[in-house]
């Protein structure tokens, strides 16, 4: 019997800067991996789906990273996806069991180590690409902001900043799911009337409200008691000015300050009301969390949720282009 | 029987700006309250010791404070101390019991909400001013910045601010006993001294240290797992930078902030480490913590730490004068 052999993608070199180029990349044909090769707590995995992330620029430009380890040039790409396991050496999986969470090798077959893998499956609601989509990372983003750190209560006051995308939506009928008082921010009048048709109470757009600080106030005048965060700079500076004391800041990410140079990133004035509010700031990254509880516990809600209109497949068709990202339904 | 009369300080009206003059306050003589008086969870309670303290100042501006309640014209100052109940509306407490916690009326005898106290009592180690002394509010405010907040881990470095004062110095003492590497930073060479006498294991002036970053990263090099934050502003831009993944930064106090004005204030650079090594920045009040299982266990600790040498009275006369604050020996 001859070896059997597979395809996988490999970085060529480090991208600091600028768009990278397919010479960047190759794709090389190699034997596949096999069961005996794995070492303790690894899987032999067989990626479905791969997701393609921005968040991944980061990990291909040879620089020390905090938020997720850099990937090593000559080694394959990996990111989040879904796959099936062929062979185990962790008590927790088994041959056939379909898994997330964890980093794949971009190969048609690969050997990974299983902490961060979580077991998922099939169901008569969610078939299994759903784990990249309405399931799928920006999803669990936004249940893990929100709700295991966000720790809201009914009745209680949300913002949102970029309401309208993958994860603001997310945010959005979740927490009307939850009993609060919702308001999205986004930077369209077309966003904001999204925004708003997903149950907000009330959205703006911010890049014609004037006076940032000033137009949360109004949209929010009881004060906000969770800010879940995707722009930080100046808005989030705005934001922890209308915070209600022991106010939460789901810290998810920074859009407004990605593309800045570091002369021009946002200084924050208001820090100090992080003390005066008594507010909780928590920073997070969604791979941490996929072998937590709080990851069943989002497929049991999102799983309910979605499945209650025409499954997630029909759902999977109201993405509005790439801003407009995933969406539930509430029933 | 004629009815009791009791002494109090007013406050006879708010005082903005500056320095406050005797004049804003009055001493009345007025009748007692008594236990007929009584609503719901209440307590009738004569104060033993009132504890003066520079967060007081902001409770009689007449601005709307978010940190603590301000402070009403026309009626009684109110603050920390230590007193003995009279009478009781609450389940929790019973004639007699001494309390320590909740804001006291500076009177002679009055009634207080129960929720905020907290019970304690004299031992053969403890007397009844240690409350207010070494188990006091500053003391308690490092335990739970360092303990509660920051979840400190053997093996793990912790960076303290304002190291020699009455919070810092505690909080190196609690530290070096939970088996951390402990990091001090004071503003003279002889507080450096002190705090290096207390066990830590390095100190830096950082009136003459120059780059704070640098300075930080040197006495640190391996990286900062807890901040607990005295001073804010350009240290803690500094400490954000040196930070290690999942960190914590209790946030104490601003000290480098208080007394500047609205346009000086110290502009954050760094906040997106926060979301880049996945921080959990919380800033607190130290009275929200007297009526949780902190401080039972803060006293149980600090109880202990303190009696292995000449009991609490001895360690009071440990005072170095007012920047010294209170101190415990570790055995
Ligand atoms: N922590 C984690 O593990 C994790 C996981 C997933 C995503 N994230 C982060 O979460 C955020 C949302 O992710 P997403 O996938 O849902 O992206 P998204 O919100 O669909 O797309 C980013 C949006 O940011 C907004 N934006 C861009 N520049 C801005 C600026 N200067 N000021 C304000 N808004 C600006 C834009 O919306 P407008 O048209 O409304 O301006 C843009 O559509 C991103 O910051 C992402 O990095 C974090
Ligand atoms: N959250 C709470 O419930 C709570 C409770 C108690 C206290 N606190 C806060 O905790 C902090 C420590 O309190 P404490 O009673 O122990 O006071 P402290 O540290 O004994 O006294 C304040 C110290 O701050 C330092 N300082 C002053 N200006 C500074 C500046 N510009 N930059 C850096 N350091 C500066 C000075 O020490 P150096 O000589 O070292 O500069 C000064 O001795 C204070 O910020 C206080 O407001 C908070």
């Amino acid at each position: 019997m001859s070896a059997e052999s597979i395809t996988r993608v490999i970085l060529n070199n480090y991208v600091p800067d600028g768009t990278p180029n397919p010479s960047d990349f190759r794709i090389e044909t190699v034997p596949a991996p096999t069961a005996d090769m794995l070492r303790d707590s690894e899987l032999l995995v067989r990626p479905l789906y791969l997701s393609c992330d921005p968040y991944m620029r980061n990990r291909i430009n040879g620089r020390d990273g905090y938020y997720i380890d850099g990937l090593k040039a000559a080694a394959p790409i990996a990111g989040l996806g879904l796959g099936v396991v062929e062979a185990s050496t962790s008590s927790g999986f088994a041959p056939g069991d379909f898994v997330t969470g964890g980093f794949f090798d971009w190969a048609q077959k690969a050997i990974v180590p299983a902490a961060g893998f979580s077991k998922v499956s099939e169901t008569d609601r969610v078939s299994l690409v759903d784990y990249v989509g309405v399931l799928g990372m920006p999803s669990f983003a936004a249940y893990v902001g929100l709700v295991t750190l966000g720790k809201p209560k009914k009745g209680e006051t949300l913002l949102v900043s970029s309401a309208a995308g993958a994860v603001g939506q997310m945010v959005v009928q979740l927490a009307k799911i939850r009993g609060l008082r919702v308001v999205g921010v986004a930077g369209s009048d077309k966003k904001v009337e999204f925004v708003k048709s997903l149950g907000a109470d009330a959205a703006f757009n911010y890049k014609t409200c004037g006076n940032f600080e000033q137009a949360i106030r109004q949209a929010a005048p009881e004060g906000v008691d969770i800010y879940f965060d995707n722009v930080g700079g100046e808005f989030l500076d705005a934001a922890l000015m209308n915070m209600r004391p022991y106010g939460r800041v789901a810290a998810c990410g920074q859009a407004s300050q990605y593309n800045v140079t570091a002369n021009e990133t946002y200084r924050m004035d208001n820090f100090l009301q992080v003390i005066n509010r008594k507010l909780n700031v928590t920073g997070y990254v969604i791979t941490d969390h996929y072998p937590t509880p709080s990851f069943a516990e989002f497929l049991a809600e999102v799983d309910e949720v979605i499945g209650l209109e025409n499954g997630p497949t029909a759902l999977i068709d109201v993405f509005v282009g790439n801003n407009f990202g995933k969406r539930i339904i509430r029933v």
